[in-house]
Protein backbone atom coordinates (compact mmCIF):
# COMPACT_ATOMS: atom_id res chain seq x y z
CA UNK A 1 0.00 0.00 0.00
CA UNK A 2 1.68 3.56 -0.75
CA UNK A 3 2.26 5.97 2.00
CA UNK A 4 2.96 3.08 4.48
CA UNK A 5 6.38 3.13 5.74
CA UNK A 6 8.41 -0.10 5.47
CA UNK A 7 10.76 0.41 8.27
CA UNK A 8 7.85 0.44 10.47
CA UNK A 9 6.47 -2.58 8.94
CA UNK A 10 9.80 -4.85 9.40
CA UNK A 11 10.23 -3.28 12.87
CA UNK A 12 6.37 -5.04 14.03
CA UNK A 13 7.26 -8.19 11.76
CA UNK A 14 10.50 -8.59 13.92
CA UNK A 15 8.60 -7.80 16.91
CA UNK A 16 6.32 -10.91 16.00
CA UNK A 17 8.61 -12.82 15.38
CA UNK A 18 10.19 -12.47 18.94
CA UNK A 19 6.87 -12.87 20.68
CA UNK A 20 6.99 -16.27 19.42
CA UNK A 21 10.68 -17.28 20.49
CA UNK A 22 14.16 -15.77 21.11
CA UNK A 23 16.21 -15.38 17.86
CA UNK A 24 19.82 -14.65 17.00
CA UNK A 25 20.05 -11.93 14.15
CA UNK A 26 21.00 -14.10 11.46
CA UNK A 27 17.53 -16.03 12.16
CA UNK A 28 15.45 -12.65 11.56
CA UNK A 29 17.18 -11.66 8.54
CA UNK A 30 16.33 -15.32 7.13
CA UNK A 31 12.66 -14.94 8.27
CA UNK A 32 12.18 -11.46 7.00
CA UNK A 33 14.51 -12.22 3.90
CA UNK A 34 16.58 -9.29 4.60
CA UNK A 35 20.46 -8.45 4.05
CA UNK A 36 21.78 -9.03 7.84
CA UNK A 37 23.03 -5.50 8.35
CA UNK A 38 19.23 -4.29 7.49
CA UNK A 39 18.15 -6.63 10.47
CA UNK A 40 21.06 -5.62 12.38
CA UNK A 41 19.79 -2.22 11.96
CA UNK A 42 16.10 -2.11 12.98
CA UNK A 43 17.31 -4.28 16.16
CA UNK A 44 19.55 -1.66 17.14
CA UNK A 45 16.70 0.66 17.12
CA UNK A 46 14.27 -1.15 18.72
CA UNK A 47 16.79 -2.45 21.97
CA UNK A 48 17.50 1.62 21.99
CA UNK A 49 13.88 2.12 22.69
CA UNK A 50 13.41 -0.68 25.01
CA UNK A 51 10.90 -2.35 22.35
CA UNK A 52 14.50 -5.87 22.31
CA UNK A 53 16.62 -6.99 24.55
CA UNK A 54 19.72 -9.12 23.72
CA UNK A 55 20.62 -11.80 25.95
CA UNK A 56 24.83 -11.08 26.47
CA UNK A 57 25.01 -14.65 26.84
CA UNK A 58 23.66 -16.43 24.03
CA UNK A 59 23.16 -12.96 21.73
CA UNK A 60 19.89 -14.02 21.35
CA UNK A 61 17.24 -11.09 21.01
CA UNK A 62 13.71 -11.34 22.97
CA UNK A 63 10.92 -9.23 23.91
CA UNK A 64 11.67 -5.95 25.88
CA UNK A 65 10.05 -4.41 28.78
CA UNK A 66 9.67 -1.19 26.92
CA UNK A 67 7.26 -3.24 24.73
CA UNK A 68 5.22 -4.08 27.99
CA UNK A 69 5.78 -0.94 29.75
CA UNK A 70 4.38 1.21 27.32
CA UNK A 71 2.44 3.45 29.35
CA UNK A 72 5.44 3.75 32.19
CA UNK A 73 7.83 4.74 29.55
CA UNK A 74 8.11 8.11 30.98
CA UNK A 75 11.71 9.12 31.76
CA UNK A 76 13.54 8.30 34.69
CA UNK A 77 14.03 11.55 36.34
CA UNK A 78 16.94 10.59 37.63
CA UNK A 79 18.29 10.10 34.22
CA UNK A 80 17.13 13.08 33.09
CA UNK A 81 18.69 14.97 35.75
CA UNK A 82 21.95 12.87 35.43
CA UNK A 83 22.38 13.60 31.55
CA UNK A 84 21.34 17.28 32.19
CA UNK A 85 23.46 18.24 35.16
CA UNK A 86 26.69 19.29 33.07
CA UNK A 87 24.72 21.40 30.60
CA UNK A 88 22.63 23.20 33.22
CA UNK A 89 25.62 24.34 35.04
CA UNK A 90 27.39 25.69 31.54
CA UNK A 91 23.81 27.36 31.12
CA UNK A 92 23.64 29.34 34.56
CA UNK A 93 27.74 30.27 33.89
CA UNK A 94 26.93 31.37 30.35
CA UNK A 95 23.47 32.97 30.97
CA UNK A 96 24.49 34.55 34.74
CA UNK A 97 21.11 33.31 35.70
CA UNK A 98 19.59 30.79 37.47
CA UNK A 99 18.77 27.46 35.76
CA UNK A 100 15.96 24.74 36.27
CA UNK A 101 15.07 21.30 34.61
CA UNK A 102 11.62 20.54 34.90
CA UNK A 103 9.32 17.94 33.82
CA UNK A 104 5.50 17.31 34.01
CA UNK A 105 4.29 14.46 36.92
CA UNK A 106 0.46 14.49 37.90
CA UNK A 107 -0.08 17.69 36.22
CA UNK A 108 2.61 19.42 37.65
CA UNK A 109 5.79 20.49 36.43
CA UNK A 110 8.67 18.92 39.17
CA UNK A 111 11.87 20.78 39.41
CA UNK A 112 14.26 18.07 38.93
CA UNK A 113 17.67 20.11 38.96
CA UNK A 114 18.30 23.91 40.19
CA UNK A 115 21.35 25.55 39.64
CA UNK A 116 22.02 28.82 41.28
CA UNK A 117 22.67 31.94 39.60
CA UNK A 118 26.54 32.68 40.13
CA UNK A 119 26.60 35.19 41.97
CA UNK A 120 26.72 35.80 45.82
CA UNK A 121 23.00 36.07 46.24
CA UNK A 122 21.01 34.41 48.83
CA UNK A 123 18.85 31.86 46.98
CA UNK A 124 16.70 28.60 48.16
CA UNK A 125 17.75 25.21 46.41
CA UNK A 126 13.76 24.79 44.38
CA UNK A 127 14.70 20.95 43.31
CA UNK A 128 11.76 18.59 44.34
CA UNK A 129 9.57 21.98 44.44
CA UNK A 130 6.04 22.14 42.18
CA UNK A 131 5.35 24.68 39.59
CA UNK A 132 1.75 25.81 38.08
CA UNK A 133 2.66 24.10 34.48
CA UNK A 134 0.42 27.45 32.80
CA UNK A 135 2.34 29.90 34.24
CA UNK A 136 5.96 29.50 33.93
CA UNK A 137 7.93 29.04 30.87
CA UNK A 138 9.07 25.43 31.81
CA UNK A 139 5.75 24.45 31.96
CA UNK A 140 4.30 26.47 29.10
CA UNK A 141 6.91 24.20 26.75
CA UNK A 142 5.96 21.26 28.55
CA UNK A 143 2.35 22.26 27.95
CA UNK A 144 3.00 22.73 24.15
CA UNK A 145 4.26 19.48 23.21
CA UNK A 146 1.53 17.55 25.42
CA UNK A 147 -2.56 17.89 24.34
CA UNK A 148 -3.86 15.83 27.38
CA UNK A 149 -1.97 17.94 29.82
CA UNK A 150 -3.52 20.53 28.21
CA UNK A 151 -7.22 20.01 28.72
CA UNK A 152 -6.42 18.68 32.53
CA UNK A 153 -4.73 21.95 32.83
CA UNK A 154 -7.85 23.86 31.93
CA UNK A 155 -10.64 21.45 33.75
CA UNK A 156 -8.37 21.79 36.88
CA UNK A 157 -8.84 25.50 36.40
CA UNK A 158 -5.91 28.37 35.48
CA UNK A 159 -5.59 29.53 38.75
CA UNK A 160 -4.53 33.66 38.34
CA UNK A 161 -0.95 34.37 40.17
CA UNK A 162 -0.56 37.65 38.78
CA UNK A 163 -2.99 39.52 36.55
CA UNK A 164 -0.85 38.50 33.53
CA UNK A 165 -1.21 35.10 34.32
CA UNK A 166 -3.03 33.48 31.26
CA UNK A 167 -6.08 32.33 32.60
CA UNK A 168 -8.51 31.57 29.65
CA UNK A 169 -8.04 27.89 27.91
CA UNK A 170 -8.01 30.31 24.46
CA UNK A 171 -4.88 32.69 25.37
CA UNK A 172 -3.33 29.66 27.01
CA UNK A 173 -3.38 27.81 23.67
CA UNK A 174 -2.72 30.65 21.73
CA UNK A 175 0.77 30.98 23.74
CA UNK A 176 1.65 27.91 23.25
CA UNK A 177 1.09 27.73 19.40
CA UNK A 178 3.89 30.14 19.87
CA UNK A 179 6.28 27.98 21.79
CA UNK A 180 5.75 25.57 19.35
CA UNK A 181 6.67 27.47 16.27
CA UNK A 182 9.41 29.15 17.57
CA UNK A 183 10.84 26.06 19.69
CA UNK A 184 11.14 28.51 22.67
CA UNK A 185 8.67 29.80 25.68
CA UNK A 186 8.51 32.85 27.33
CA UNK A 187 6.89 33.90 30.81
CA UNK A 188 6.87 37.64 31.81
CA UNK A 189 5.44 38.30 34.97
CA UNK A 190 3.01 35.45 34.73
CA UNK A 191 4.35 33.61 37.72
CA UNK A 192 5.76 36.36 39.80
CA UNK A 193 5.66 40.27 39.69
CA UNK A 194 8.84 41.16 38.35
CA UNK A 195 10.15 38.13 37.23
CA UNK A 196 10.44 36.23 33.50
CA UNK A 197 11.60 32.95 32.61
CA UNK A 198 12.77 31.43 28.48
CA UNK A 199 12.68 27.38 28.54
CA UNK A 200 13.06 25.56 25.85
CA UNK A 201 12.11 21.58 24.78
CA UNK A 202 14.31 18.47 25.93
CA UNK A 203 13.43 15.52 23.46
CA UNK A 204 13.74 11.58 23.64
CA UNK A 205 14.40 9.20 21.40
CA UNK A 206 11.74 9.80 18.29
CA UNK A 207 11.02 13.71 18.82
CA UNK A 208 9.57 12.91 22.58
CA UNK A 209 9.61 16.17 25.07
CA UNK A 210 10.33 14.29 27.90
CA UNK A 211 11.44 17.64 29.69
CA UNK A 212 12.14 21.24 29.75
CA UNK A 213 15.61 23.64 30.94
CA UNK A 214 15.22 27.17 31.26
CA UNK A 215 16.64 30.32 32.79
CA UNK A 216 15.07 32.99 34.83
CA UNK A 217 15.40 35.90 36.59
CA UNK A 218 13.96 40.02 36.85
CA UNK A 219 12.04 41.30 33.64
CA UNK A 220 14.76 43.60 32.94
CA UNK A 221 17.54 41.17 32.93
CA UNK A 222 15.67 38.70 30.18
CA UNK A 223 13.57 41.01 28.14
CA UNK A 224 14.20 43.95 25.92
CA UNK A 225 12.32 47.66 26.21
CA UNK A 226 9.69 45.73 24.61
CA UNK A 227 9.63 42.85 26.98
CA UNK A 228 10.45 40.70 24.59
CA UNK A 229 13.26 37.49 25.25
CA UNK A 230 16.64 38.76 24.72
CA UNK A 231 18.12 36.33 21.76
CA UNK A 232 21.13 35.58 22.99
CA UNK A 233 19.48 34.34 26.20
CA UNK A 234 17.46 32.47 24.08
CA UNK A 235 20.43 31.28 22.00
CA UNK A 236 22.02 29.71 25.00
CA UNK A 237 19.01 27.82 26.31
CA UNK A 238 18.00 26.56 23.14
CA UNK A 239 21.71 25.44 22.17
CA UNK A 240 20.97 23.85 25.77
CA UNK A 241 18.57 22.27 25.08
CA UNK A 242 19.73 20.64 21.87
CA UNK A 243 22.84 19.41 23.66
CA UNK A 244 20.73 17.69 26.45
CA UNK A 245 18.44 16.49 23.51
CA UNK A 246 21.60 14.93 21.72
CA UNK A 247 22.62 12.71 24.80
CA UNK A 248 19.59 11.54 25.67
CA UNK A 249 18.35 10.48 22.38
CA UNK A 250 21.75 9.28 22.02
CA UNK A 251 22.11 7.34 24.43
CA UNK B 1 23.43 7.68 17.22
CA UNK B 2 24.16 7.16 13.60
CA UNK B 3 22.53 3.53 11.93
CA UNK B 4 19.33 4.49 13.85
CA UNK B 5 16.39 3.88 11.96
CA UNK B 6 13.97 7.42 12.45
CA UNK B 7 10.94 6.44 11.42
CA UNK B 8 11.22 3.55 14.00
CA UNK B 9 11.68 5.45 17.14
CA UNK B 10 9.18 8.30 15.68
CA UNK B 11 6.90 5.49 15.70
CA UNK B 12 7.63 4.28 18.72
CA UNK B 13 7.08 7.98 20.37
CA UNK B 14 4.05 7.90 18.92
CA UNK B 15 3.07 4.49 20.84
CA UNK B 16 4.22 6.18 23.78
CA UNK B 17 2.25 8.98 23.57
CA UNK B 18 -0.84 7.10 22.87
CA UNK B 19 -0.14 5.21 25.85
CA UNK B 20 -0.53 8.47 28.13
CA UNK B 21 -4.40 9.31 26.18
CA UNK B 22 -6.09 9.14 23.35
CA UNK B 23 -4.72 11.82 20.71
CA UNK B 24 -5.82 13.54 17.25
CA UNK B 25 -3.03 13.42 14.56
CA UNK B 26 -2.76 17.23 14.68
CA UNK B 27 -1.86 16.93 18.53
CA UNK B 28 0.59 13.68 17.84
CA UNK B 29 2.51 15.94 15.08
CA UNK B 30 2.96 18.91 17.50
CA UNK B 31 4.06 16.38 20.46
CA UNK B 32 6.80 15.23 18.19
CA UNK B 33 7.88 18.35 16.28
CA UNK B 34 6.34 16.72 12.98
CA UNK B 35 4.79 17.91 9.63
CA UNK B 36 1.88 16.67 10.09
CA UNK B 37 1.47 14.53 6.64
CA UNK B 38 4.95 12.91 8.71
CA UNK B 39 3.09 11.86 11.61
CA UNK B 40 -0.54 11.05 9.35
CA UNK B 41 2.33 8.37 7.28
CA UNK B 42 3.45 6.98 10.83
CA UNK B 43 0.06 6.87 11.98
CA UNK B 44 -1.38 5.39 8.88
CA UNK B 45 1.37 2.12 9.25
CA UNK B 46 0.77 1.60 12.77
CA UNK B 47 -2.78 1.66 12.09
CA UNK B 48 -2.00 -0.96 9.00
CA UNK B 49 -0.30 -3.63 11.64
CA UNK B 50 -2.47 -3.00 14.11
CA UNK B 51 -0.57 -1.28 16.83
CA UNK B 52 -3.02 1.77 16.71
CA UNK B 53 -6.52 2.30 15.74
CA UNK B 54 -9.00 4.95 15.05
CA UNK B 55 -12.08 5.87 16.68
CA UNK B 56 -14.05 6.57 13.90
CA UNK B 57 -16.27 8.83 15.88
CA UNK B 58 -13.66 10.98 17.74
CA UNK B 59 -11.01 10.67 14.95
CA UNK B 60 -8.76 10.23 18.10
CA UNK B 61 -5.78 7.51 17.81
CA UNK B 62 -5.36 5.16 20.84
CA UNK B 63 -3.20 1.83 20.88
CA UNK B 64 -4.26 -0.85 19.19
CA UNK B 65 -5.17 -4.80 19.97
CA UNK B 66 -2.32 -5.58 18.25
CA UNK B 67 0.55 -4.26 20.26
CA UNK B 68 -1.30 -6.08 23.29
CA UNK B 69 -1.16 -9.55 21.63
CA UNK B 70 1.72 -9.49 19.44
CA UNK B 71 2.21 -12.92 20.45
CA UNK B 72 -1.40 -13.84 19.02
CA UNK B 73 -0.11 -12.36 15.75
CA UNK B 74 -0.40 -14.77 13.84
CA UNK B 75 -2.56 -14.48 10.57
CA UNK B 76 -6.13 -15.63 10.38
CA UNK B 77 -5.93 -18.81 8.63
CA UNK B 78 -9.86 -17.89 6.80
CA UNK B 79 -8.23 -14.32 5.51
CA UNK B 80 -4.72 -16.44 4.61
CA UNK B 81 -7.54 -18.51 2.12
CA UNK B 82 -9.85 -15.98 1.70
CA UNK B 83 -6.87 -13.51 -0.13
CA UNK B 84 -5.08 -17.04 -1.71
CA UNK B 85 -8.55 -18.55 -3.26
CA UNK B 86 -8.27 -16.50 -6.90
CA UNK B 87 -4.79 -16.51 -7.20
CA UNK B 88 -4.81 -20.73 -6.23
CA UNK B 89 -7.45 -21.54 -8.72
CA UNK B 90 -5.33 -19.96 -11.47
CA UNK B 91 -2.08 -21.34 -10.55
CA UNK B 92 -3.92 -24.60 -11.00
CA UNK B 93 -5.16 -23.65 -14.41
CA UNK B 94 -2.00 -22.23 -15.51
CA UNK B 95 0.14 -25.15 -14.29
CA UNK B 96 -2.59 -28.16 -14.79
CA UNK B 97 -0.83 -29.35 -11.13
CA UNK B 98 -2.84 -29.65 -7.71
CA UNK B 99 -2.38 -26.88 -5.75
CA UNK B 100 -2.59 -26.07 -1.69
CA UNK B 101 -1.95 -23.28 0.51
CA UNK B 102 -0.48 -24.41 3.80
CA UNK B 103 0.73 -22.48 7.43
CA UNK B 104 2.66 -23.66 10.13
CA UNK B 105 -0.26 -24.51 13.50
CA UNK B 106 1.84 -26.17 16.60
CA UNK B 107 4.87 -27.74 14.61
CA UNK B 108 2.64 -29.36 11.33
CA UNK B 109 1.53 -27.88 7.94
CA UNK B 110 -1.96 -27.60 7.74
CA UNK B 111 -3.50 -27.80 4.60
CA UNK B 112 -5.80 -24.11 4.66
CA UNK B 113 -6.60 -24.79 1.15
CA UNK B 114 -6.57 -27.52 -1.86
CA UNK B 115 -7.43 -27.25 -5.48
CA UNK B 116 -7.80 -30.31 -7.70
CA UNK B 117 -5.71 -30.88 -10.49
CA UNK B 118 -7.68 -29.80 -13.58
CA UNK B 119 -8.63 -32.96 -15.25
CA UNK B 120 -10.99 -35.89 -14.61
CA UNK B 121 -9.01 -37.89 -12.20
CA UNK B 122 -10.68 -39.34 -8.95
CA UNK B 123 -8.66 -36.98 -6.15
CA UNK B 124 -9.97 -36.55 -2.29
CA UNK B 125 -10.29 -33.08 -0.89
CA UNK B 126 -6.86 -32.48 1.83
CA UNK B 127 -8.13 -29.08 3.24
CA UNK B 128 -7.30 -29.46 6.70
CA UNK B 129 -5.44 -32.21 6.38
CA UNK B 130 -2.16 -32.17 8.42
CA UNK B 131 1.54 -32.82 6.59
CA UNK B 132 4.74 -33.29 8.09
CA UNK B 133 6.84 -29.92 7.48
CA UNK B 134 10.51 -31.50 6.59
CA UNK B 135 9.30 -33.61 3.89
CA UNK B 136 6.95 -31.78 1.92
CA UNK B 137 7.89 -28.40 -0.59
CA UNK B 138 4.91 -26.14 1.50
CA UNK B 139 6.54 -27.19 4.88
CA UNK B 140 10.08 -27.08 3.78
CA UNK B 141 9.31 -22.76 2.75
CA UNK B 142 7.36 -22.59 6.13
CA UNK B 143 10.52 -24.05 7.79
CA UNK B 144 13.41 -21.78 6.07
CA UNK B 145 11.89 -18.51 7.19
CA UNK B 146 11.33 -19.78 11.15
CA UNK B 147 13.92 -20.86 12.98
CA UNK B 148 12.37 -22.46 16.57
CA UNK B 149 10.29 -24.47 14.12
CA UNK B 150 13.00 -25.90 12.29
CA UNK B 151 14.30 -26.17 16.15
CA UNK B 152 10.88 -27.97 17.05
CA UNK B 153 11.11 -30.28 14.25
CA UNK B 154 14.82 -31.66 14.85
CA UNK B 155 13.73 -32.04 18.37
CA UNK B 156 10.57 -34.17 17.54
CA UNK B 157 12.65 -36.01 15.12
CA UNK B 158 12.33 -36.11 11.65
CA UNK B 159 10.66 -39.34 10.59
CA UNK B 160 11.65 -41.30 7.24
CA UNK B 161 8.74 -41.40 4.86
CA UNK B 162 10.70 -42.79 2.06
CA UNK B 163 14.42 -43.59 1.48
CA UNK B 164 14.61 -39.87 0.38
CA UNK B 165 12.79 -38.16 3.07
CA UNK B 166 15.37 -35.52 4.76
CA UNK B 167 15.79 -37.00 8.07
CA UNK B 168 19.26 -35.62 10.00
CA UNK B 169 18.92 -31.88 10.66
CA UNK B 170 21.97 -30.78 8.79
CA UNK B 171 20.40 -32.19 5.26
CA UNK B 172 17.29 -29.93 6.19
CA UNK B 173 18.96 -27.28 7.18
CA UNK B 174 21.36 -27.26 3.64
CA UNK B 175 17.79 -27.84 1.48
CA UNK B 176 16.46 -24.55 3.97
CA UNK B 177 19.05 -22.78 3.19
CA UNK B 178 19.06 -23.38 -0.86
CA UNK B 179 15.01 -22.66 -0.57
CA UNK B 180 15.63 -19.14 1.40
CA UNK B 181 18.62 -18.50 -1.40
CA UNK B 182 16.29 -19.44 -4.35
CA UNK B 183 13.01 -18.30 -2.81
CA UNK B 184 11.10 -21.38 -3.55
CA UNK B 185 11.55 -25.35 -2.36
CA UNK B 186 11.76 -28.19 -3.82
CA UNK B 187 10.67 -31.69 -2.48
CA UNK B 188 11.29 -34.96 -4.91
CA UNK B 189 9.80 -38.29 -3.43
CA UNK B 190 10.56 -37.09 0.43
CA UNK B 191 6.97 -38.18 1.41
CA UNK B 192 5.37 -39.93 -1.19
CA UNK B 193 7.21 -42.23 -4.11
CA UNK B 194 6.94 -40.96 -7.56
CA UNK B 195 5.58 -37.69 -6.00
CA UNK B 196 7.21 -34.00 -6.58
CA UNK B 197 6.61 -30.48 -4.88
CA UNK B 198 7.39 -26.95 -5.50
CA UNK B 199 6.13 -24.41 -3.07
CA UNK B 200 6.79 -20.42 -2.32
CA UNK B 201 6.30 -17.81 0.77
CA UNK B 202 3.22 -16.20 1.20
CA UNK B 203 4.67 -13.20 3.36
CA UNK B 204 2.21 -10.16 5.28
CA UNK B 205 3.42 -7.21 6.11
CA UNK B 206 7.27 -6.15 6.99
CA UNK B 207 8.47 -9.62 4.67
CA UNK B 208 6.75 -11.72 7.56
CA UNK B 209 6.26 -15.61 6.14
CA UNK B 210 2.28 -16.17 6.77
CA UNK B 211 1.89 -19.46 4.54
CA UNK B 212 3.06 -21.32 1.68
CA UNK B 213 1.35 -21.92 -1.60
CA UNK B 214 2.54 -24.70 -4.06
CA UNK B 215 1.97 -27.51 -6.33
CA UNK B 216 2.36 -31.32 -6.16
CA UNK B 217 2.45 -33.88 -8.97
CA UNK B 218 3.96 -36.83 -10.36
CA UNK B 219 7.94 -36.43 -10.57
CA UNK B 220 8.01 -36.72 -14.46
CA UNK B 221 5.66 -34.30 -15.01
CA UNK B 222 6.88 -31.34 -12.09
CA UNK B 223 11.07 -32.29 -12.64
CA UNK B 224 13.27 -32.67 -15.96
CA UNK B 225 14.65 -35.26 -16.47
CA UNK B 226 17.96 -34.31 -13.71
CA UNK B 227 15.05 -34.76 -11.36
CA UNK B 228 15.47 -30.18 -11.04
CA UNK B 229 12.16 -28.42 -11.42
CA UNK B 230 10.83 -26.72 -14.22
CA UNK B 231 11.47 -23.37 -14.61
CA UNK B 232 7.84 -22.68 -16.21
CA UNK B 233 6.24 -24.26 -13.14
CA UNK B 234 8.97 -22.80 -10.67
CA UNK B 235 7.78 -18.92 -12.36
CA UNK B 236 4.13 -20.18 -11.99
CA UNK B 237 4.62 -20.94 -8.51
CA UNK B 238 6.60 -17.88 -7.80
CA UNK B 239 4.25 -15.55 -9.47
CA UNK B 240 1.73 -16.54 -7.25
CA UNK B 241 3.47 -16.56 -4.40
CA UNK B 242 4.52 -12.85 -5.16
CA UNK B 243 0.64 -11.70 -6.15
CA UNK B 244 -0.97 -13.23 -3.07
CA UNK B 245 1.69 -11.25 -0.79
CA UNK B 246 0.86 -7.83 -2.47
CA UNK B 247 -2.58 -8.89 -1.72
CA UNK B 248 -1.78 -9.71 1.90
CA UNK B 249 0.75 -6.74 2.58
CA UNK B 250 -1.26 -4.62 1.00
CA UNK B 251 -5.05 -5.12 3.31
Amino acid sequence: MPGLIQSIERSSAVLRLLAAGRLRVKEIADALDLPKSTAHSILRTLEHIGFVEQDERTARYRLGRGLLDLSEGELDLNELRGRALNWADALAARSGEEVRIGALRDGRVVVVHHVFRPDDSMQSLQTGHLLPPHATALGKVLLAYNAPAVDAAARAGLEAYTRRTLTSPRDLARSLTETRERGWSLAVEEWEAGRAGIAAPVRSFGGLVVGAIGISGPVERLCDTRRQARTALVEHVTATARSITRDLAGS
